[in-house]
């Protein structure tokens, strides 16, 4: 624990959303360079927006995975597709947002983010 | 009701997530310019997309308004948050959307879609 | 006439293109702010680019107002639609533009730029 | 052939556009996760808008070659690179494309899709 | 002065960059809708990274006016246009910022930008 | 030398920033499809605008490093990366600057970025 609530509480969020796994291997990763990212992040987008519960956690991976698949940010496309299950969205559900995407953001980006969604879920399920 | 089935299902769905009185007012403004892509929307957003049950209407409208934010596609919000409201999106669950958006889209993202949240919805409730 | 042949050749063919009026509006209004752009856009887009041979011009103008829309940059798309006239695209052929942009782009960005083109469209043809 | 005439002539021009080959492979491709999207795909990019002949399939190329570099979509430009010579577009004119999209999407979405032709140009005419 | 030290951080920044009477103006206009927004953005964008010393405020003003450019967000480009004179950047540099821009996001997003910088500031040389 | 000022302008400021290395392979790799991009952004990049002193190279590559992440442009970020060592950005700097990019186009444009700045410094400093 540190000092900082806002840290602390992202923190918690961030493992609970992304899997202590994954969050131990950024901890590890993180260097000189990258501490002021990873530690503005954890407060921001875990300790202050995610962690408030006006959406719920399947509401907000939902959104998530559509907006990245519509900026067409696709490195974390494969982080959010494992939070997505691990926050109760199905397999189904989640080839359905890049469907919904396709409508808003055209039909290259919804594609592009099935065939990660396709690759991803066939290794959670194996 | 017109002979093709996709197009018929797409009205109703659009009709029921816009309101017939949008609705209208779009068929009234059709002209032959504009006739293909109303007939293409209805059939592909409304009768092949929206109207699938895979998703809620609910988790659709949080996700479209994401995107809309996300992507700067200003002139279609304020349709979009009436609809969330139809579909069951709560005032301050709309205001969260923007809040979530501006995490992966950057902050002015969000606060140009919160500012025309917060003029739809005074109006709304007035 | 200058003494650069790169800006002289700009300056003919954007007149063709954007025409003589909108051109010398442009001229008049610029300011010690605005002509590093002029003069840096004059030799770039319309001496380097547009004055090649490789495409014609009525291709240039539909992958243009393509572009415009599918980037969401509305503010030249009065002015590329009634270049995209004088370039040889029909009425019914810009419409149709941006049903394609659409696909690509999404159906808001097809949708708001097809907006655009009735208003102008029914100008040119009053 | 199915009972839904959008789909059949959304597939026959897709087969025309993107080659036999490739429509077999993704048709093959296809699992539970990705079929609706294929489906809406077929009937809206293809059965809609790329059937009509309001505007030829070489324009519709070159304004869909600018679109996916202008907005970054990489994943899909070999495969319309190769759908644009089968359009009629010639490797010179594809190159022409993408100097184009420099001047409205910025210097490196030229640059990007330029280095994407070149490889799949030289593969095909090897 | 609250009991939250990055908020605090936060507003000083702020006030320092965007000016007394602008913040003053937004603290008045919250509403519960755009209260966690407006918290949020205090402690993150102000008190998070405006406010660390690694790179100068000019510098900070250049990348910002930049990207609200390239990215398309004019509804901020106004305030960064004036809170980059604060900083220290010349109108000529703020113009400049909007050239280089052009290089990289495409000449239709320096062209907007240009246009709202030029209005701009001949109201504060006024 | 050529007999195109301009173009012998931008050659000599190219070779400047990103390295005679790096211009080197540049010029030897150009094809018949490649030439005249080539042509053009020397021109207009290096020879009209990066030529400018209105604006320090310092600046310009902070700006430069902001809209590649920003927009998403990967491809370039390694290349302006080095010029960022090269025109005087610490690595601690070019770190900020996508934490700063961050807040504006979203936390997952600065973190790509980041990744690849920190593999590239690394490989510089070794």
């Amino acid at each position: 624990m540190s000092d900082d609530p806002l840290y602390d509480r992202g923190m918690k969020v961030r493992r609970e959303v992304l899997g202590d796994e994954h969050v131990e291997r950024a901890i590890a990763a993180t260097t000189a360079l990258t501490q002021p990212f990873q530690d503005a992040i954890t407060r921001f987008a875990w300790g202050d927006v995610w962690s408030r519960d006006v959406l719920d956690r399947r509401t907000r991976s939902a959104m998530t995975l559509a907006l990245l698949a519509g900026l067409g940010r696709e490195n974390e496309l494969e982080m959010y597709i494992r939070a997505g299950l691990r926050n109760g969205l199905t397999a189904a559900e989640i080839g359905e947002v890049f469907l919904h995407t396709a409508v808003y953001a055209g039909l290259p980006a919804g594609n592009r983010a099935l065939a990660i969604a396709r690759r991803v879920l066939e290794e959670e399920q194996a």
